[in-house]
């Protein structure tokens, strides 16, 4: 998909190809169709990138609170989008041990507790065991930084998504 | 369920109960929760109210885009909400003539083409014929004012979903 068909495309058909690269809230994609046309597609992200800055710190919390838990009840029962049970798999979160799943339930649950928002992380950027000491790590922050670092992870996998949606259909010139 | 029940929700629960009063865009409760404790119903209604006022014009059509046509394609293919499902059937819209199908698909489509949002109104609070003439008459109006009018809709559906998901568990003490 070259950057003149994504600028072309209606808003339904934008929403439908672009609507989850922030997880669970098409209206970021339907609103910075607005913006279009688009130079290329690091000029797209740079526009999604700037309507979540633009937010009030409730709205960042918002969208963090559209993620799910990592490897949480929602993978456990298959209710995850497409993206995320893919990236949560290829990052092993769907293949912990036991123990693993036991200690990744209590650290996700405190770490709800003391934020008001899950951890999210950028999964197919980081390996389990990154991502398991992220979650240790990252839940000492004060809110103000972590929701900070949370928005940046959204931005990471808003990268991937994006990338992954344009080099899944040649030809690719964006 | 009564307003201090409303308070001590996880924001999990909250976006499962309140995630759809403003059409699919989650984010929106997921944002007010932040807000919590909520006085009554018209507090948590005015908190999203506000919320979407805040957003800059590009969100509001962003929030516009997200909500489907009226007697549509989704309609059509039963891949509405359930709460828009129910809105657009009680108004009729799910039982137009032959003629009428044709009329609205091609007001929606000369709409769509000279905004680039969809046509929204509260089909609770309005029948078949005074959406008809709306779509009509709305279609005339300057871009402006008529994103304007789409968002007040919007606040409309949003009240009216409210009141049926509190009415819908008693003790109503909202």
């Amino acid at each position: 998909m070259d950057i003149s068909t994504v600028n072309a495309l209606s808003y339904e058909d934008f929403v439908n190809v672009f609507g989850n690269v922030v997880e669970k809230c098409p209206v970021v994609s339907a609103a910075v169709w607005s913006m279009r046309p688009f130079k290329n597609l690091a000029a797209l992200e740079a526009a999604i990138s700037e309507f979540i800055d633009a937010l009030p710190e409730t709205g960042k919390e918002g969208i963090l609170r559209c993620h799910p838990d990592l490897a949480g009840r929602e993978l456990q029962s298959g209710t995850l989008t497409r993206e995320s049970r893919e990236e949560q798999a290829r990052a092993g979160l769907d293949a912990l041990s036991s123990a693993e799943a036991s200690r990744v339930s209590l650290l996700n649950e405190a770490y709800k507790t003391r934020f008001g928002f899950p951890f999210v992380i950028c999964a197919r950027t980081n390996d389990k065991e990154t991502i398991l000491q992220q979650l240790t790590e990252r839940s000492r922050n004060q809110a103000a930084a972590e929701r900070a670092r949370g928005i940046d992870e959204v931005k990471r996998i808003c990268h991937v998504r994006l990338q992954s949606l344009v080099l899944a259909e040649p030809p690719n010139k964006l």
